[in-house]
């Protein structure tokens, strides 16, 4: 039996009774999520435990890479079960990662094997998961369904084909599957497939020559997106550049499609404009942004020319500059333009910033119309989400949060969803016994059901 | 009754032992706050809890915001009832937040009143609390009496009329009210008055027509304060300025007083100019420096243009450079010139750099001369000071830390200097329990009453 | 007796049981220090407690300068007696701060002295040490050995002569003594005596007339290190420029030893190059790389002018950027020279953005090659190192962590060892009776002794 008791993080009474009476059961909205849609829709059963766990997992990745572990044993040609045991092994000592929780939690959760995991049980944990995945028939749909999820949202890109969307819209699942709206590939000037990803866009719109029919083909692929569901969209920057004159954005664009090549200033030109558009666009159609800032990726070429993109290369930025945030929301708020508005900032010595800038920002249409986002990625651990949770009551209001996504590739993502529920249910336990708040109970049970599910309900307008 | 028991936020009983035998019945100096001397002079009484609770709180504006609340219940035209009624709802569920705390305890030990603050009760409150100021006569000097205070420094500005104080230290009060000096108008070159808050100098002293006459009218003003009975000043910068050669500094000034309207370059040039000489000037009459950094004003201009300035549109700056700070701080060192300073930074992620060059510009005259500021504003909260306590000593000294002030535009704030003592009595009790420090309670009673308040009376030379 | 017990920082009987048990007894690697290899060879015994403890160490310094106290009795002209009974006096009551410990700790370990430091028992504690110095033969060796040290690295300059190293090995001490190989004071252009330096290689090696010939001679210099038993280097840079082209290092070289004094720019490219050299260098010699980055040097001018370098006025510095210390990584591990490293950082603010840029840059020839390093100088406390360890475990890889070091001047420096050691145990140990890791003390007691001293070993290949 593994070190994961029933009380998992919950350290006092109230925290128990709070997680279980009011956290646990409420269902699943995940709001941000890497998903592919079609893998939901062919629902093809899993055929070993590696390539349910492990195949695309670049967090177990790094883990090992930090261990020392030879790539061949994680990306390379080693065998499924070779590389299933080294990891286990890798793990048995990650103390304190969150890794070792959600790994522990998963097998239990979704493979009813509660061995702890180490280089000695690795042999037996493969056996019996695998033996599992036989006599059970694991698929998408059944991981979805069993985690009691009603909302899953993809991100997909401004160019993606949606009729995947629609075939899953007349099937009778007990979750719905929505995209959400994503332009990045066609803002990322600086990538090398930027031109070919302007021609996907082509395709599915019209030609594109100047800012105004690129605009104009972005509108035309919301509107696809909005009915097929959509009701949330996605913008990824390292950092957030100055808006700049609309000419100088056009002037820029057209001269990469003419095949310059764009400088530093021209790519943020380009970007700055280009924000700024789509969060107009987005505040017109009422639906959410989530704009993620604060990645550095791609930082070692080699493993990139290797292995490509998302697998395990990224990491966190220092670039931003909360002034410029500043005038970003201010103009948009100014020209009454700035749509709801999730800030999700990976690097948390900005938390206090940030959050003191989202309270200069908000609308009465919506509560909470500009939030910080849940501890994510690199702080999706219990020190992140502990930090988040004592910065964002410090100086927000905890309910209006709209909690926690997964930001997964994987199925077996949602268990993240109960390592947030239990740390937010121990800390207003916590709270609650040393008489910093008050003790009724089922008053505070309410907020934290509607920090799990209602607000984000709320919120999206489902 | 609520959630505030005797023992608040005091977790082991030789904390209990530290604050009521020692810090909860020292006086309390506040040495910077917002007060209108001409409020506590003319002492009317309060005509309701509204007006002196949430009239001109822009914390707890700022909160009904971060949940959605209309702004004609915060700022606009519905009644104070209503507004009242708005923000104990908004309040009851914002677990966490130090106003969660603040209006609790302000309630109960200026009007007697305990109930839980929340929706439901609060019609109940509004009763009771108006009930309680009709029946009592409750004014400005009641309740900084009431709250054992020997002295308020208030904030004044260079050209302020100093006549009020000459008027309140001619009656017999229990506590003396100095202002602290604040030249802040008449530094920042690029607010739209700025010419005005020139003339309004100019019509206190003499024609200001180059830097040399605006300093000597300063040093005149100075003189006036001190007289009386200033011994603090103030000064405000989003960040320290380079400091400029004097010429480059007097040649933007004359520009501007004919009318140039200043570059970005041209403010730093005479804001760096301006901080180096006050300084200068405070050190040369051994007057202490409350030096704020790290604030971003007035972010979101719709609302600065309909409600002005300080209505909760601030936040947290990161423009401070720590090589910047050093250099100033050398220099004025090198020159013998360097007052004891007090810095206020707001922006948590500084703590330890701007911790660790403090401790390279000490001086033996003073016991913490220059030192780093309490918890101050978005941090004037539990995690805030718990994190300042543990930051400052890790690398400084306690037993020289002057203390808690309460920075405030309302009477009822005096219960943060309370807290402050509580956190701070129940930091050193845990260490105490741990085994971490000293047993011995008379003894570590002592620093304690040093840090309330003997301190600061020292290190203000009252 | 003082505070110190038996179960000190250890709060939990798990905590309690993997010190005692598993870490206590591990031998001590002390990777990084400044002891005087001379000083070791000598072995004259020490005459009072203040040559011992406070005569160099400018950690205490500055406490007493925080506090107030005049240069006089600290680094001027009062008697031993009276700077000890001083130092004392201020320690009483720096409750948290990390020398209230340490002192305490080291009085009892090599003096047996366990009464409270403080002013009261100032003479007592000056008497009983100095008579145990005076019946014991208190020598650097005895300190070294008492304190079951295996190896220490002292840190050397590019140019220093190694006799003594050679002399030591003749011995049969119980412990090795190598030197870590550093260039920084042919490095740090902008220093008065950069030329004299360039001199003191010269003498060593041959005539240095471009960086041609320097690189040579320091290549020469590395392996006459490397012949005395070295097995690694120190870097120390406030911040790491960007790589330059080698010619225009070369031409800057050149111009800077015809006399010429060098710009910002120059200085920036000079040592951007030789960062960049000598970890491809120390990369080709396969030892491993230290760099300390986020020191801000000798702010006090004043205090630099009357007591030189490394006498308490350092402090830490913002410039950092993580982009450019991503780039240069990237381009040693294309280039396939990329040492491996320890990264030591001064701000904490910059933990996770360099915790998750580390993760980018591992490799499978070494347990964590690339590593973050221990919390060091203004991190070297309880919050440092209890953060240090959330924030490494959240992000990497508890196992394959390196441990502690001294980076001390002082013979009685060891204890922070066992200080860093109870601190881990007690983080564990509380994981541990919370359910949050495995409950197999065996387990982790031999991770805690691989992080104790097995990690550091095989690190450096001992």
């Amino acid at each position: 039996m593994s070190y994961i008791k029933k009380n998992f993080l919950l350290t006092t009474k109230t925290a128990e009774g709070l997680y279980f009476d009011y956290a646990k059961n409420m269902p699943i909205i995940d709001y941000h999520c890497h998903l592919p849609e079609k893998q939901i829709l062919e629902n093809k059963p899993f055929s070993d435990i590696f390539e349910i766990w492990l195949a695309g997992d670049h967090y177990k990745w790094r883990l090992m890479r930090n261990y020392g572990v030879d790539e061949e044993y994680i990306t390379g040609t080693k065998s499924n079960k070779e590389k299933f045991i080294t990891y286990c092994s890798v793990l048995g000592t990650a103390f304190g990662n969150p890794l070792y929780h959600w790994s522990q939690v998963e097998l239990e959760e979704y493979f009813g094997c509660t061995l702890e995991i180490n280089a000695q049980n690795a042999e037996a944990i493969w056996d019996m998961c695998n033996e599992y995945i036989k006599k059970n028939n694991v698929t998408p749909q059944s991981l979805i369904e069993s985690s009691n999820v009603t909302h899953v949202f993809t991100t997909n890109e401004v160019f993606d084909d949606l009729t995947t969307f629609e075939k899953i819209a007349e099937k009778n699942y007990k979750f719905k599957v929505v995209p959400a709206f994503r332009a990045d590939k066609i803002m990322n000037m600086e990538a090398e497939k930027f031109l070919t990803f302007i021609g996907m866009l082509e395709a599915q719109t019209h030609k594109i020559e100047d800012l105004s029919t690129l605009e104009c083909a972005i509108e035309k692929r919301l509107n696809a997106f909005l009915q097929v569901g959509a009701r949330a969209s996605d913008i990824a920057v390292e950092y957030v550049p100055a808006v700049p004159k609309r000419e100088e954005a056009d002037r820029v664009f057209k001269a990469v499609l003419s095949g310059k090549a764009p400088t530093k200033e021209d790519i943020d030109t380009y970007k700055g404009h280009l924000v700024y558009f789509l969060m107009r666009l987005y505040a017109r159609y009422n639906i959410a942004t989530e704009l993620h800032i604060g990645a550095m990726r791609n930082n070692n070429t080699k493993m990139l020319g290797r292995l490509g993109l998302d697998t395990g290369f990224d990491s966190i930025s220092d670039t931003n500059s909360i002034s410029m945030l500043s005038r970003l929301l201010d103009r948009l708020d100014n020209e009454n333009s700035l749509p709801k508005l999730i800030i999700f900032n990976l690097n948390p010595k900005m938390n206090a910033e940030i959050m003191a800038l989202i309270g200069c920002f908000q609308g009465s249409n919506t509560r909470g119309k500009v939030q910080y986002g849940p501890a994510w990625w690199f702080l999706d651990n219990k020190i992140g989400m502990e930090k988040h949770l004592e910065d964002l009551t410090a100086t927000g209001h905890l309910g209006a949060f709209v909690g926690m996504l997964t930001d997964s590739r994987s199925f077996l993502s949602y268990p993240r969803h109960h390592y947030f529920r239990r740390i937010l249910c121990n800390y207003l336990g916590g709270l609650m016994e040393n008489g910093e708040m008050t003790g009724d109970m089922d008053f505070v049970g309410s907020v934290v059901k509607d920090v799990c599910y209602n607000n984000a309900i709320n919120y999206f307008n489902m």
